[in-house]
């Protein structure tokens, strides 16, 4: 392809605790997207286990591994290599005695050009993710990649404006956003995937940069009950519009193409960032400004 | 209707150099959307005159009055009084040497409760406005109204999610855009509607408030060529979905009602306010945070 055109494909499966499976049907999806053209392929959130955090289990925290010599990386670092794509991973990350959602930014010959730790944490019935996760503190991050300058927040991240700007103006081209969400066991009708895909096609549109978010698949049974998780992955063009999306319980991939280059002059000549006002935004810096 | 219980209306039509005119019809507007039950009526942006930016004349600078001895704001506030109703209200304000497209902010007992100054000035064809406009020195404001907390943008800043963000961390439950967009004298293919409204959904969908947008339609003739204005004036709930919304090209008001305080509970105990982390913001206050 040439300078500046890229081919980006979510993938979504079903997880269970076979975790040899979970990592193998993951390759499969990988190789699968590079088949079909894709130069960065995104997986979800914490494939390699159920979604841990359904409930507070203090076993779990075993299932955390140290950044720099986590075998699942040294693994997809491989398969990235062989394969020439932009791999993005997601895994449980042990640090002494703090403990990350985490995301490796693997390159197409195989780097791990960093890591990024999730920043905002969610709390409520099935998503006990304060009970596990240290809030990151590595601040909101872009990479230089083969196919672009990518940047990457995790599931909850995917909610927050601020992320998705800090990474647009750091000149990020494309934003990845590797989920697990589904509905809740105390509250199996709630379906949030609207609410979810409008908060993203937002970000979209109003940093024009592409928006690619992956998402879990499957019922996973808990201590606290049952939860469905509602894929729906999806990919969006620098307005917000869904250029591709994935039903809610397929194991699939998805893909969609961009001239990186054209959407640039475009965001250039729509003029957000030249008009841009930092002199008035230090309201954003605050938990509460109002009198209330 | 009990406490937090609001219907908010966005109402849109085409504006001719007959300013008495428009004002008149804007007031028919204000009028039927009370009848119906409206408590906040949102007119769009500069309605007492064609949208004059489409060009560059020095004579529009005549069309700029004070804030504090504007006859039409005068009138409204009657208007506002006799109805009942919240009534932002658009205008262009001279303010000796400054000039701003300003937005004054009346309650349901008439009274003028302050002004906010557009923020984020365009530029572009037929989008003239940094030739007319100071960028404005309001910051971003709300207000407690008879009917709930509200805060507004005006057009441009619609794009911009730090706008919205700042009038939600001050308690807004609503954010209200006076608007004036269409295609371009240049590029009459071009319709961003789409684009447009997922960027304001999406500042719904992130902050978990009622968004309407009121927007001018009918097409303007001016010395740069014609330009269509677009209408399709929208509502949105708390996750970005759209409840109501007009047409590309007919005058019409469109209404949605909502119970602010449920939205209030629902806002909470998701969380996303609980969770913000402005210690990883400060990108969001520079104007380049990356290498390239």
């Amino acid at each position: 392809m040439g300078a500046g055109k890229v081919t980006v494909a979510a993938t979504q499966m079903p997880c269970s605790w076979d975790t040899d499976d979970n990592i193998a049907r993951a390759e499969a999806l990988v190789r699968s997207a590079a088949k079909e053209g894709a130069n960065i392929v995104l997986l979800q959130e914490l494939f390699a286990t159920p979604y841990f955090c359904a409930e507070q289990k203090q076993e779990f925290f075993a299932l955390a591994q140290p950044f720099d010599k986590h075998p699942m990386l040294a693994h997809f670092s491989s398969v990235a290599r062989e394969l020439g794509v932009v791999l993005p991973v997601s895994f449980f990350e042990r640090a002494n005695n703090a403990y990350f959602n985490a995301l490796a930014i693997i390159d197409t010959d195989g780097t791990i050009l960093g890591k990024y730790r999730k920043s905002h944490i969610p709390d409520g019935g099935g998503y006990e993710e304060k009970f596990y996760f240290n809030p990151g503190n590595t601040g909101f991050q872009v990479w230089d990649t083969e196919f672009g300058r990518i940047g990457a927040g995790i599931c909850w991240d995917q909610w927050y404006p601020e992320c998705a700007r800090a990474m647009a103006l750091q000149g990020a081209d494309i934003l990845l956003y590797p989920t697990a969400i589904g509905n809740e066991p105390a509250n199996h009708s709630h379906d949030s995937s609207a609410h979810w895909q409008r908060a993203m096609q937002g970000h979209a549109a109003s940093n024009m940069v592409v928006v690619a978010a992956s998402n879990r698949i499957g019922t996973e049974t808990s201590g606290v009950g049952s939860m469905t998780f509602y894929g729906s992955s999806f990919v969006t063009d620098e307005t917000g519009a869904k250029v591709a999306e994935a039903s809610r319980d397929e194991e699939c991939i998805i893909t969609a193409s961009f001239d990186l280059e054209a959407i640039r002059l475009r965001r250039a000549a729509w003029g957000f960032f030249r008009d841009r006002r930092p002199d008035l935004y230090g309201t954003v810096m605050t938990l509460d400004a109002g009198a209330a």
